[in-house]
């Protein structure tokens, strides 16, 4: 069988320290300050869109369409419109999104543990300029 | 002994889902597409500014300034200058930034594996579209 280029390409490892890799779009998609989010909250399960903007404390409508859009692009949730009046959207992690998701939990969850500690760093860092 | 506020509030976990919580900013800071890979280059060891912006593909010598700056902030690296002519910069990672980074390294290590499955659903979700 032959080898197409794209087949070739679809092998090969990507490489953040390129410039031109695509793996970083993918990287920025996962771990965009909404992106993350999404990942994390959708573990629990199928969700509409409305739900997923209230328990995202500060998310525009436009920014979570946006995310949500370059996450199922990159075939990590999956988007099912039922037609209903208005229409019901709800959203779903694919086993891809669901792999991801645990990595970014564990960074999340290193996040939200460490931030006192972040922060006291943050506050001398901050007063040892003033000196 | 007394219990200043800012002493409670240090030892409150992050809440990345709440929109004022500062742990936005950290998360942000460790996954931004410079500060991941300034992280997992320091895992290496101590290196200099122009050393830094030799492995990193693409970044301007101001988005490396300000990304080192932010991950100094947070507590993530030390920067030590030695007074040569020029002025030699060096920089590392505390314990704490060595911490982080092995999650963040593990989530980059997982889209450089993945990106050809990426790209295959990249590929399929833009062919489905244009039917």
């Amino acid at each position: 069988m032959s080898d197409s280029i794209v087949n070739r390409i679809q092998r090969r490892r990507g490489d953040l320290f390129a410039e031109a890799c695509p793996s970083r779009s993918v990287l920025e998609h996962v771990t965009s300050r909404w992106g993350s989010l999404v990942l994390i909250l959708l573990r629990d399960g199928t969700k509409r869109f409305s739900e997923i903007r209230r328990e995202i404390g500060g998310v525009s409508e436009k920014m979570l369409a946006q995310t949500l859009q370059a996450l199922e692009g990159d075939g990590f949730l999956t988007r099912k419109v039922y037609p209903t009046v208005p229409p019901r959207v709800e959203y779903t992690l694919t086993p891809l999104g669901h792999d991801v998701s645990e990595h970014v939990l564990v960074l999340a969850l290193w996040v939200e543990k460490n931030l006192g500690e972040v922060m006291k760093r943050r506050e001398s860092h901050a007063a040892s300029r003033k000196n």
